[in-house]
């Protein structure tokens, strides 16, 4: 036969398929109806996974990809999903969540039309830039450090780095084990994008930052939600993670302090993670970045020995850079080429003197340790107001920036709450179903000054009351 | 029927699907076999059309989406060359282009081990920003314009590249057609994630700046080439670019002053694309980040009626602030609705005293003509050099910051001759085959001063003859 020959089959083969996908269509369709009659969501993960594991299972043995089979079937439910949701018209769509960004363009919104408020919601603290930092970032845009530079970084700011993480961690990372990028955003991004294919899965210890759930979506992959709870003392346990580890799980999420919940958990327990993820071959993606505000003993991942993994950090918090919009990551080499890819196509580098004020902010530890004081007193001063407000309980955060209280005796929606405290009383918070399924719950930012929290928090149990 | 089971007649019809993959791999692995025998490349972008056509085709009258075909022919296609390329063995894998940034790479090494170079290869000119630029970074850095913004960007700059597209263009650009992004690559990035989706295809007009195919390959989307050739003076032919456009194609990138060959087409050539793309409904990307170093007419897409377009630019060329990180893209306010939540996702914003840095550019358009008078005297000085190796030929830029000789007589790859010239000669340029299928051809940059264009070209000379 004739490669013509053999290329008409494969055309015969691939219209099969577009048939049978749909014929698939169809049944989904039915299974829409049914739905409908029983009132049930468009979304189920847990078919979707039974899906997934059955045709794997199937699919050992035969002469396809593993990451073939999670690409097609990962088009294939996203296009059932899409069939079930035309049937079931509008009221089918998922739900939109409600971002933190979301929350700040409201608030932002009506401080420009001139009302004073109450900001509890921005993650960002009201501390100045280390002077050093400022006067280092001048100078270098004086003396034109105003040019494209390697897409890792300078390599002073490389080096200053790789000596920065000796004293804070006692870790040596080469240089080919670290990448400066614009903020830990990107990091977080360029990690995930380096390390997951389409249709592959991450665990996400919920609640979280939500961004670590847009990221992987954006990249067609698939959240898999490892739910603590405030009664537990948000508390993930090792046997809940392990099952939910699936034969298409690449990554797990851990970020500690979290934000929101302030959790930090033990030594023991980040290690026996780290065991399971190195025992089923899964990275570890380690989001530092409220490392410095940490009030109990807070684990890093430099500190085990984990066979795959990525650190995620940022000068945005720790020496109140925000806007300067620089971070890093620390991984192997080999993740780190792949992430060094991704931001050579996206972005070139960070700005040349965006680096150099990077390399003063690490010689500015003095700054950190008093960010770190003040953050603690403003924990400290938050949550012994909160404890006054009694429909509210939460967790004594351990670290970050944040407390996440639940309404007593549940409320329904904490949106609600939200756009009335915002509304009637301007204090801007942050609805918990931003940061997973807590719809009864609320996240307080304490970026903003003493004054600021005591009364926003003063309003917000004036309207609970 | 229960829910129950139609879900399990979707596992069986799914598990029919991934059967038929298996059998497609096996009639793969026999295609290679035949490409061994005739000695041909596992690519082979004609046969891929046929199949999407007679899919597409097929699958009008039926009952699955375009959108979900192109996604599954997309991976269908992939996994099928990945099978190929097994059965051939590495000789087979797809040939690495190198990319102007790999050349810098190789001339950075030499450079720190201290050899001198003359760098006819870096797309960095090497003036200084405006003054008034620095200044305003510095005073915006120091008044502690160090937060998150906006991620469209700070009011002020909105309005400001709002009043510079009016000043420049004639064009009125509505609050919400403008975002500002960290460098051209993002706005191009992120213009190209909103218009495409998997599967999805854009013709490229080569030779072209290397980054716009690997944007579109890292999205899983098919870079489709319009050959253009120097003995028709770069021109590209609208003929040629409707018999390029298929069903899946969604847009299409132009980029006057070209980078690398300076061509501007003319008015009427872009009008008559212009006219065809809104025929056929694409979106037409125009990159005009070399707009100011024009010596011709050059036309701007905001000069024309398109449905649907994007212009990206970048304050990095014509106010030489490379480091700075710095661009922006206009569009319909749909588009970029999607382009924010992407820079939302990856990047928060460009750092907020690099934005103020960007409004004292806006004021600064002093420089830019001057910057503009001093490229064309390169040009000038760098076209008067050339003409004299009689080995070389090529057209004179209408603008831009580059010439693209060919070596006359063939030399079978540019490569090899680029290598040469570093290390015999101490000179960078970069070869043809970065921005396309040009292996007879490479890229001079006149980004330096004009001492060092003067003695990078004599060497030249000196090598070729």
């Amino acid at each position: 036969m004739s490669i013509d020959d053999y290329r008409r089959q494969i055309i015969e083969i691939t219209g099969r398929i577009i048939e049978l996908i749909g014929e698939r269509n169809e049944l989904a369709k039915k299974i829409a109806e049914a739905k409908r009659l029983n009132n049930m969501p468009v979304d189920d993960f847990e078919a979707e996974e039974r899906l997934i594991d059955s045709i794997l299972k199937e699919c050992n043995n035969k002469a396809v990809d593993e990451d073939t089979v999670l690409k097609i079937l990962s088009v294939l439910m996203e296009d059932s999903k899409k069939v079930q949701r035309e049937v079931l018209g509008s009221g089918a769509s998922t739900k939109q969540r409600i971002t933190p960004m979301a929350m700040a363009s409201a608030a932002m919104e009506l401080e420009r039309s001139g009302k004073k408020l109450y900001r509890l919601d921005v993650g960002e603290p009201n501390f100045e830039p280390p002077p050093k930092v400022v006067e280092a970032c001048c100078s270098a845009v004086t003396s034109f450090k105003t040019h494209y530079t390697q897409t890792r970084g300078v390599p002073e700011l490389v080096k200053a780095l790789s000596v920065y993480l000796k004293r804070r961690h006692g870790y040596d990372a080469r240089l080919e084990q670290i990448v400066v990028t614009p903020g830990g955003r990107f990091a977080i991004f360029a990690a995930l994008s380096s390390i997951l294919k389409e249709g592959e899965s991450v665990l996400l210890v919920e609640p979280n930052w939500p961004m670590y759930r847009e990221a992987v979506e954006y990249l067609g992959c698939r959240p898999i939600v490892v739910h603590t709870e405030l009664n537990t003392n948000w508390e993930p346990s090792v046997e809940q993670i392990e099952g939910k580890i699936k034969q298409h799980t690449k990554a797990i999420v851990l970020s500690y302090p979290c934000n929101p919940t302030g959790k930090i958990i033990s030594r023991q327990k980040f290690g026996e993670i780290i065991e399971l993820a190195n025992k089923k071959h899964i990275t570890i993606l380690s989001d530092e970045i409220y490392n410095d505000y940490a009030y109990s003993d807070c684990p890093s991942i430099l500190d085990y020995d984990a066979d795959s993994f990525v650190l995620t950090s940022s000068f945005s918090k720790s020496w109140a850079m925000t806007g300067f919009r620089i971070g890093w990551a620390v991984s192997s080499p080999d993740i780190i080429g792949k992430m060094l890819k991704i931001a050579s196509l996206m972005i070139t580098s960070v700005p040349e003197f965006v680096q150099y004020a990077a390399i003063a902010a690490l010689e500015s530890e003095d700054v950190v340790k008093r960010n770190s004081e003040r953050m603690k007193t403003r924990i400290d001063l938050a949550v012994d107001q909160l404890r006054k407000i009694r429909s509210l309980e939460f967790m004594k955060p351990d670290g970050g920036m944040y407390v996440f209280p639940k309404v007593r005796d549940g409320i329904k929606d904490a949106s609600e709450l939200a756009m009335k405290l915002l509304r009637e009383r301007g204090v801007s918070i942050t609805p918990g179903e931003a940061f997973g399924d807590y719809p009864d719950h609320f996240r307080i930012s304490l970026g903003q000054s003493e004054d600021v929290i005591t009364e926003g928090i003063r309003r917000i149990g004036e309207l609970l009351r």
